[in-house]
């Protein structure tokens, strides 16, 4: 039996080790172990507030029988009173408990942190960087629905520029699963930014750029609309309103659901704003809730996988 | 074995119900079954702190062997800056456990959130509302010093424009407890509302309404004082001043415990600000800390009958 | 069988009782009872934040079974909003669970609690007052380096004013471990207070007092290093300014590694600013991170000697 040694980013993991989680997320899905996680305690770091990602998290550790400590909001809290630096942190919280879920607010934090830790770390968000469980529920959704994750044209809409969830989407897709197509469609100024791009041309991913929604609904299996982190854009106002305007554009509603096919899937990685409707809600095509659940279900396998091995 | 499904206003029970509730209450107290909700998870959702509330419900799922994971202030949290609405972080929610706690900053979360969790939801208080857990622990009491609530004089003291708590508690009165007489007393713009006086006209209720405590005083078996809920009157600071300057003539002192029936009792919801004295605290008439500790055993009872059944 | 019943200030215990308390102390770090605790319930009353003691403490309670319930910032969330006292908190927190850790931000505030409490208190730090806790982790650091607490050189270094860890430590040392010298080395605007100084000269403690660190270095075992307590700071910036600028001389770095003995050790209450430098990190005689390990271990002896008595 092997050990996951933590979760840091979307391009750590062999294509192998991906359908493993898979199988044992279907696991957790279907007939959860009570107790596997007894005598565990799962320290959650949040630097900044993300209610949602991190009662996934300690939903996903009770489940098992393991407990939770932690802090919600650890910025405003002691550390910015204090001045602690995030390795300080990280290296007492490491003694504190078996395994460490962080969220921070600038790019790197998580890699940071697993240098400085003595037990592992899953990466919970860190800034404009990663969000690598994020993606891992993205891509068990899409299995899910269409069985494969091959031959599929997938549209990721909105913010892409400071969206985390799509990037890890692109490591993962370009790296394991190959064969699909994807439609960028964003905002003139927060397109898919260039580091992306090339991993993608680096093996082969075909992909296209426009910021015309409506031509490319008829054509996708999957719609990836992602909300404006407007927490970005906080020294830039001007770019955000156009970024908004812009973005009106590009809203899921009644009318998109008639020109979408039959068999696409609308995907949301949360909280959603205005950028998708409510009246889609209830058309069968809206799957976010239903990825929000498969999240736990993947939460559980990681934690399986790396406290317990597999 | 039926099941409670979820707790939302004092209107939804029937009085058969509510006995249940008390005896099972009873039981919670005397000879609480450690184990009886091990694999379940409890989400507390709090828009707005109120740890007393909180923890008193946390206190309880955890001694019935249950798990609790929560938020103790989403509204300054994650949603305000992200600006999500409670309808989508509760479907989300939904799936995180098997209950939700909610205490929201607004009249109607309660329902509105019911409306969209596919588990059960208990309103922990939603705005200007109503607060139902709190009546029938304030009733348990009642019940518990006087073996039955039936002709008594209650009065109801403070600001009963804005206490939730004691809106549900007229509510039950007059739905499940007829034979009783209620003495409102309160400075002149916070008097009761017109909803609840007409329901309990509807009920036969006898009520009468006065600014005069002292007047009342020897004549009740129940005094349920409250505090002047200050974070309602934030754009009112005049109307606030008067009613501040008039609540000085209703606080309960050492001078009100000569005027009062020796076998009343003084209730509070807490928290108690300067509307009951601290030197009456050692009053055997003073109920308020047994008050907190029933809504403890009431919660468990609660509890039990939303998940396991009764 | 005996029950500690509470942890409030350094000088309650009895030199046998720390004896006791430290052998418990490393039964729990080499062989912890998993289940010890099971269905107890301890309530982390926070009125201002601090991650780090909170988790430990937090920590500890899950790793011998119990529970754990708690606020993060009581002073912030509810308390301020609705003017509760402490009083009154804690005798309804006192429903809640079997043991209660308490922060306060005032001087005091563990005292008072003591006497509204229906459960035992831990003191979590008081203001300016003490931390017991944090001086017992420390002394049962000095002990499992040099084998006892005897003939040592004990240098204080930073702002003795405000850091009541030091505070503590002072009470221990001279009540309970005679025949150590004392060095205070800090600003001038932040020397160890009167108080301190007389409750040493009255056990016979040998102390000193310099701010001139480079002097102390060659000759002391144990370099207790503490940060400037920035927010005790708040109405007098310009003392604030001053004694920043002489804290300057006083950070342990490289060079002072060169002038200390082979044998010292470098502890620090953490959270660390600058005070040391990040290069010291991995000298073997800095033992801050073992010192904030060590923590938990004295953590879950008191929790068990109160909880379950020795």
């Amino acid at each position: 039996m092997k050990k996951l040694n933590g979760v840091i980013r979307a391009q750590q993991f062999s294509t192998k080790t991906v359908e493993e989680i898979f199988s044992i997320t279907e696991w957790m899905e279907n007939s959860p172990p009570a107790d596997l996680l007894k005598g565990k305690v799962m320290v959650t770091l949040f630097y900044e507030p993300s209610t949602r990602t991190r009662l996934s998290f300690e939903s996903a550790m009770n489940r098992l029988g393991g407990r939770v400590i932690g802090t919600e909001n650890a910025k405003d809290f002691s550390s910015k009173a204090k001045g602690e630096s995030l390795e300080d942190m990280v290296r007492v919280a490491s003694d504190y408990g078996h395994i460490i879920v962080l969220r921070y607010h600038k790019k790197g934090g998580a890699k940071r942190a697993q240098n400085f830790s003595r037990i592992p770390i899953i990466n919970a968000g860190d800034g404009v960087g990663q969000h690598p469980t994020q993606a891992l529920l993205d891509l068990y959704t899409i299995k899910k629905r269409f069985g494969k994750i091959k031959g599929l044209k997938i549209a990721m809409v909105g913010d892409l520029a400071n969206g985390r969830t799509v990037r890890s989407l692109c490591y993962f897709l370009a790296k394991h699963f190959p064969g699909n197509k994807i439609f960028f469609v964003s905002p003139k100024k927060t397109r898919m930014k260039n580091d992306i791009k090339r991993y993608l041309d680096r093996y082969g991913v075909k992909w296209t750029e426009t910021d015309n929604l409506a031509q490319v609904l008829p054509e996708v299996d999957v719609i990836y609309q992602t909300r404006v982190q407007k927490e970005r854009f906080k020294d830039k106002q001007s770019v955000y309103k156009q970024v908004e305007r812009e973005s009106r554009e590009l809203i899921i509603n009644k009318e998109s659901l008639i020109l979408m096919k039959e068999s696409a899937i609308i995907m949301h990685p949360l909280p959603r704003i205005t950028e998708i409707s409510y009246d889609v809600d209830d058309d069968k095509r809206a799957v976010y809730f239903e990825q929000a659940r498969n999240g736990i279900f993947v939460r559980m396998a990681l934690l399986k996988m790396i406290l317990v091995g597999y």
